[in-house]
């Protein structure tokens, strides 16, 4: 039954619970001699709680503490564990709805699954259990730097607000994104403004992410099962709440004809070129040196304050609202997640690539 | 680099290239006692090479030796290892492109990640070496059966022939197919006049597959990393030429509010009901007794008769045109994969679920 | 290069260095509803630190602190993550030593492995690391119990000391072991004063551990590979400076006739019996409701008092006499921690077997 | 419950009972580029079947055949699959003792593992699996002679006749071992004639094979649980028949003091030297790029020609001699597949070992 323990060579192995002790995790298979920037996996630590309106603003530091595998602030090659306290518990918030199973939560499976009562709170299926994705992500970030392989991830969809993933623009080229992780500051006002008004009415909004991925040699991606695509898939649709991936032209390709989809090749100042990007930077699995990008689609927070039907845990029809602290709209939050878990995958088959 | 593994406790690992002896595999896992119909398995491998215009009917029989793990019909306890002769080698066929890397195939990639010269015809990269997938497939599903669990994929789109969804269709309420996998016989007339078409002008097609899966009980999946969804995303993208997945509402989720999407519950003759399935039969990673269903986005062939731009192993620029046996579109071939891959996944979260 | 995590279905990941801020690890895959007895786990802790002459007698309390995957006193199905802080560092004790590479001891290989400068006291290769085998396997003792199956470890060896290992004795009929874990006081008593006689010297001694098991099913263990006492062994041999691993008659079977060796079966009591237990209750790799027996030797402890030749990590020859806090025999330490592995592997194997 | 696969980057999978269609495997992670000896190959597979005395000279050629991964004599970086096909079934000869247990066989545990009727001949449990190994090992060997790495093994006791293991030995210092693997030529005379001895009563006898491992680099290991000697451990009791393992000193050295046992180490000519050699050349489950050393212990061969006490599967007590086919001594059938299961061990562990 184990199912907590992602990627080959790079193995991050996780715990915790939303409002037991600490989240936590374990990483095996860190080469040595790797510096880390404690203030950088800080930095990331915060970007998975950006202040905005209708955001929880759990007032949690979330530091994370180092336990072993790194001394002097290097890492030694044995395996790093790390923690983050749970400080801010409130379990109280969830007394109401101990007994009500939750609309689109986790709330019924889990019972159904190991047949014990769920800890208020989502327990393991919430999504502080991300904290332990973005440090080991950050730490993996790290060793793919020094490969100059670059990560980025931005908000191309919030609600009804679509960012225009015209490729000539500014983050693309190597700006900024807006504070929140969003295309540019334009994208961001309209969103916060549409998530603003879904949180007067008690409702919640999901969205897209996009990543994109520079500097990636050609060779990464085990083919036939573990193709570089196949892990990204499972590393994104791990993430709570994600319900769709794509890469290159993604669900579009279906309805392109082979001669205008195909990337074709040529030679450009001695080096091999494409002229387009369709493929997305994967060709049979295994990365061609372009840049890899993709999108991945979120449901809406199903935590709403609006009246729901939904049946108790004695099996009686019955009716919820969800108070409590919940995000209106938590993409911002999954920016630096998304970024995570492709670091994760990235250092993981740059390791597998480089045997022998 | 081991990547030819799938499945944790019913696992598949295959070996094969295209034009290579054979392509085959072996099973490890899978329960003693599991009768094994050859017949059936023998059908859903011929389910890959159905005839219509534009395909490329490599008339090879594809029969399939068992080698070992099954005796009187029954299955042992131990590994099944089986293959599937190649017999229609033809790789005078690939002799011109030897030297020019194909776009949008994996010729570039293999050849940079392993520095050997990659095999004529695609070598590990051909969609032959789905053929393993498949037997494994039919015989996850000989379990599946016994379990009551039901697979079955459709072709809900190719080119721009898009299949209507429309959830009362008989085929989604236990009805047939059209002979080559399509919704119905209209869309698969429709289809195969565009496929026609593009047969004429040596181009191609590309489409997207469904798949719905009746009969799961709940408590599949296993959070946080090898939720269902997770290791469906995964078993599909490693699919050649898909190059997108989603389940329940997938992208179209991200424009929904939580208080339209929320799956809702009720009571219903004394069982807890869905009012809607917004999310595919999954949440928090874990099946909810709901039907599964997903959709795959594969790309157009890469292969197209016309006149493309490459570059050859030298390092030169040139151009290729792509003449011999190809698939105009490989959708209708691609169905019985689908629901293999699909297959291996349920059968392993079952087995990973009846454990204590 | 991940190489800290063992069992497939019940599944420890550890981390830790002796000096660095704790030692713990990662429990995945125990089943939910698992009553966990806390004191039990601590005593177990306790047994690793006996005192008698020549123990090191390191003044923590180890006391485990439980993160996660445990509500209520029950296991929530959810990775179970626990530390155990170090608190007594005493760094300075080794600071003579960090020029100097300790013989037999894994400061040179680690070095040569790793090419960073090793944690002094042993880091990650110091036995310290065991006390995460030691909760681990605790819970796993905890699922075994409920199937009745019991592991008792012993000492049958210390320095010249041997303990006669006559069947009818009293710890194997379910009788006490000595305090220390001898099979019985009278030889307790004499490697006492072997061991006193050791200390003085400054010099040091090993034994052999025997290990018992009762109560297991027959059809534990998955060939080929994963054979019951193949990943006994594999436990056994990854514990620090052991050399050694047999069962059943182990060695000495080599020097029977198969006529003499062979455990012929009867009935008794309409049950099938078998008439001599030769084979260690295992045969073909899968357990066959007998005993399960195999004893394990462990080398003296490294850290002699006395002048040894060594060379430094400058590349010079150079002379060493280690003081320091060390064991002078380390066997009754041991004692709990090959039950520990013991108990991993059974209710790996256990849960294996349990599978559809 | 999969067992069938050895192997963390380079990794084996085997299939295939004795009286089946074939015996074979899979080899996923073999790096690209890597020359193919075939006839070597072959030569380590007919090692398997030296003609003496009591051996049961199945007169199958154990032709292997290539059906994937390897192209004009190199491998290509994909699966390697092979199987060498069981012509002599002669499965007639193991007809009486369909209904019986046959004594220290598997055929009992086998039975209440899988539930189905074990193949007659011992199907997956018959040391005919082995020859997958071999094949397997083969390869490996190539590999690491590419690394200098040297892996010869011979038998040191076969019954009571008991090699001198004085490390002055022609074979240890490079020679030549006799001709069915004996440490020399007088051993094998005296060896054979208790062999012959035997054979006329109808007894069986087992032995010890010692392994030597030269060329090691410094490095091999991933500690805590992945240790050099747990893998070895591993390997070797997985072979059927085997109960026993030790390295370096073993067993002995629990009676040793540390000041005697210590590896001291000194400068000679520029560079470390070791004085002795009694950790086997590992340290802390790392290899020290001495000489690695073991022994496996192995049992007689459970099918005498004797009558024997047994219970048949109608749980009756009976009595059974086995007939047919059997090794009077397998032992010298071993040394090539002890030899085997190292190779698989030092090239996986010199591919972990060379990430990054």
């Amino acid at each position: 039954m184990p199912g907590n323990t992602f990627g080959y060579l790079f193995r991050l192995t996780t715990f915790g619970e939303s409002h037991g002790v600490a989240i936590g995790g374990v990483i095996d298979g860190c080469p040595a001699g790797i510096s880390i920037d404690f203030e950088f996996i800080q930095q990331e630590l915060d970007r998975r709680k950006p202040v905005y309106p209708g955001s929880t603003a759990r007032k949690e530091p979330d530091l994370v503490e180092f336990l072993s595998g790194i001394l002097n602030g290097k890492t030694l090659g044995t395996p790093i564990g790390f923690l983050v306290k749970n400080l801010a518990g409130q379990s109280s918030d969830y007394d109401d709805l101990s007994l009500l199973y939750r609309p689109s939560h986790a709330d019924y499976t889990y019972e159904k699954k190991y047949g014990v009562p769920v800890c208020s709170g989502g327990g393991r299926a919430s999504g502080r259990e991300t904290v332990a994705r973005v440090v080991a992500g950050a730490i993996a970030k790290l060793i793919l730097k020094s490969s100059n392989i670059d990560i980025r991830a931005f908000i191309s969809q919030v609600g009804s607000i679509v960012a225009d993933l015209n490729l000539n623009n500014a983050f693309l080229s190597g700006g900024l994104r807006s504070p929140l992780g969003f295309l540019n500051e334009q994208m961001e006002q309209r969103a916060l403004s549409q998530i603003a008004e879904a949180e007067k009415s008690g409702d919640t909004l999901g969205g897209i992410i996009t990543c994109v991925i520079k500097g990636t040699p050609p060779g990464l991606g085990e083919p036939v099962f573990d193709k570089l695509q196949a892990d990204l898939a499972k590393a994104m649709l791990s993430i709570g709440s994600a319900k769709a991936f794509e890469y290159g032209l993604g669900f579009s390709a279906a309805s392109w004809k082979g001669s205008d989809y195909n990337d074709q090749m040529t030679m450009q100042e001695g080096k091999v070129t494409f002229l387009t990007n369709h493929d997305g930077g994967i060709q049979g699995g295994i990365s061609n040196g372009e840049d890899i990008m993709f999108h991945i689609g979120f449901k809406p927070v199903p935590s709403v304050k609006m009246l729901q039907t939904t049946v108790n845990k004695k099996g009686e029809a019955a009716e919820i609202t969800i108070s409590g602290r919940h995000d209106t709209c938590h993409i911002p939050r999954l920016v630096v997640i998304v970024e995570s878990m492709a670091a994760l995958v990235l250092a993981d088959h740059l390791l597998r690539n480089s045997t022998y």
